[in-house]
């Protein structure tokens, strides 16, 4: 019987259990895959918490990223996919129904994707949320193009790192902002132009000065809160703010008035606009893919747990360390 | 010698003087008009008190629209005008330097329109500030098209009736909202699918059956504050609300939850950013001309003061009993 993680009550990181549970077939439109790798991510820890924008229903499971091979299709309308194809998942399913943290795991199949071969399975497992959801809001939704600017705060996650690639990618300014400075020289090397070390320098400040005194046209912040109005003080005038999520435990205030002075646009997105509707998935698969190839995309890994240190990895992952994808071998 | 209205200093509406001031030439680029009305707006009563996007250097003209007559022209460089020309003003000069309340103002030439022979000084004072704040918002970034549904709140304001007449002209459907129940007839009357009086009626509630379950895609809203989060519950997923003032004396919190699983686009907008763009600018006078032509745009005048009494008419705007635009006669 595969192990596969699960928790019985929402909680701290020690809630997640790694259970034996009978092989599960897949059902109509899914695949089942012999997981490798597993990618986390911080919406596993607000799931696990129920504070998601999903409930859990519970016992759950979680998780939204594995890499493996594909060890059983299910009848009649699964097209593209055999048994024995190596294809990671991208999130575009009710966690609490799919949820892909253990051995064997089973997704619609329109969630699995072939990765290149010159990928590991680790990495395989650190594509899909941190690049979709980097390029929905930059690309597809912002429309970077080369004289553009972006302000990537959080940029040691996985998707900041995945952002400062593309807007490198597109041949745009990427400015990238962390707390301590013991992530400055990590953030130069993975691309960024410039580095805000928010504990030390004045952000608006540094922000308007890197940019000749007109502010950046996009934000790309996963912090939200009272931070909000700074990041609309050092945005451009019609600049937009991507707000992709809710890290900060206190609440937004909207920056009116620079919103009314400047007509400014904050915009709440996530990646499950661009993988719900198949014409914006598929340009970003297209996008994603030709990235891999070239390199211009290549995910970063910080470390890697083994599937017994699930809960050690989750406890590692909101310690806030990491400078990338934190990935769980199977 | 003209009476030209300012004040000395900010303040409630008795600070606002009738002074006789010396008849000014035009410069390079300007235009001179005998003003015959003068529309009301709240951006007036905000710059008086100096809480406006742009503050007053004491003693300070004030106003954005006015109808008259060109009476003088600069040198040289004006062109498109002549003596004798009926126009009205488009608000986009800095209301301290140009402002158009009294007997005579000067205005940049590109802020001087013309209007339709059929209209009245009186209605021709009462176009550009409604017509191209809602068009702007709702045609210009909003994209109405038939199906779309607009949720229009402080309805009984003349930018608020300019929304109706436009969302109706656009085929959408129009969602009025209003305090009390005593300006509903009006709004029905003056367009308007459906009007919520959010003082007796649940507006989520109201707004989402409306729209059989789905909520409203584009949100018009001059108010934000607290009930902000209110008009995210009505939005759709994907819509937009747009901000286009501040009349909430209280912090407006951005509604980070909805926004993140609806993909809301919350957007700071006033008029300035159209009149700005030349090319918007002409689309949008365009579009204005042939609505006030066809007759699916007509101004819709409360009531009107004479220029001596021009406290009389600020008291009386603060106290949002009107439908519709307040004028001047001069």
């Amino acid at each position: 019987m595969p192990k596969i993680v699960r928790f019985h009550q929402t909680g701290g990181s020690d809630v997640l259990k790694l259970e034996d549970l009978p092989l599960a077939e897949p059902g109509k439109g899914e695949v089942r895959i012999k997981v490798e790798a597993i990618g986390l991510n911080r919406a596993e820890i607000m799931f696990r918490k129920g504070q998601y924008l999903e409930t859990p229903q519970l016992p759950s499971r979680l998780g939204y990223e594995a890499a493996g091979i594909i060890d059983a299709v299910g009848p009649d309308d699964v097209t593209g996919f055999r048994i024995g194809d190596r294809v990671s998942t991208i999130p575009s399913f009710p966690m609490g129904q799919y949820g892909v943290y253990g051995e064997s795991a089973i997704v619609p199949a329109y969630a699995a994707a072939h990765y290149p071969d010159k990928l590991s399975a680790i990495e395989g497992a650190a594509i899909w949320m941190q690049y979709m959801t980097a390029y929905g809001a930059l690309i597809e939704y912002g429309g970077l193009k080369k004289d553009d600017s972006v302000l990537i705060t959080a940029a040691s996650s996985s998707v900041g790192l995945a952002a400062i690639q593309i807007t490198k990618a597109a041949g745009a300014l990427a400015i990238a902002t962390t707390r301590g400075a013991d992530k400055k020289a990590f953030l130069l090397e993975a691309g960024a132009d410039h580095v805000i070390v928010t504990d030390e320098e004045d952000l608006v400040e540094r922000g308007m000065s890197l940019t000749a005194g007109k502010g950046v046209r996009v934000v790309f912040d996963p912090v939200a809160g009272p931070f909000l109005e700074k990041l609309a003080e050092v945005t451009a005038v019609g600049g937009i703010i991507f707000e992709y999520g809710a890290l900060s435990p206190n609440p937004t205030i909207f920056p009116l008035f620079p919103a009314l002075a400047k007509g400014l646009t904050v915009r709440g997105y996530t990646l499950f606009e661009i993988v719900k509707k198949p014409e914006s998935l598929a340009k970003g698969k297209d996008y994603v893919y030709r990235g891999l190839e070239s390199g211009a995309l290549k995910p970063i890994i910080d470390r890697t747990f083994p599937l017994a240190d699930i809960v050690e990895a989750h406890r590692y992952m909101k310690s806030n360390r990491q400078k990338g994808k934190i990935v769980v071998i199977v």
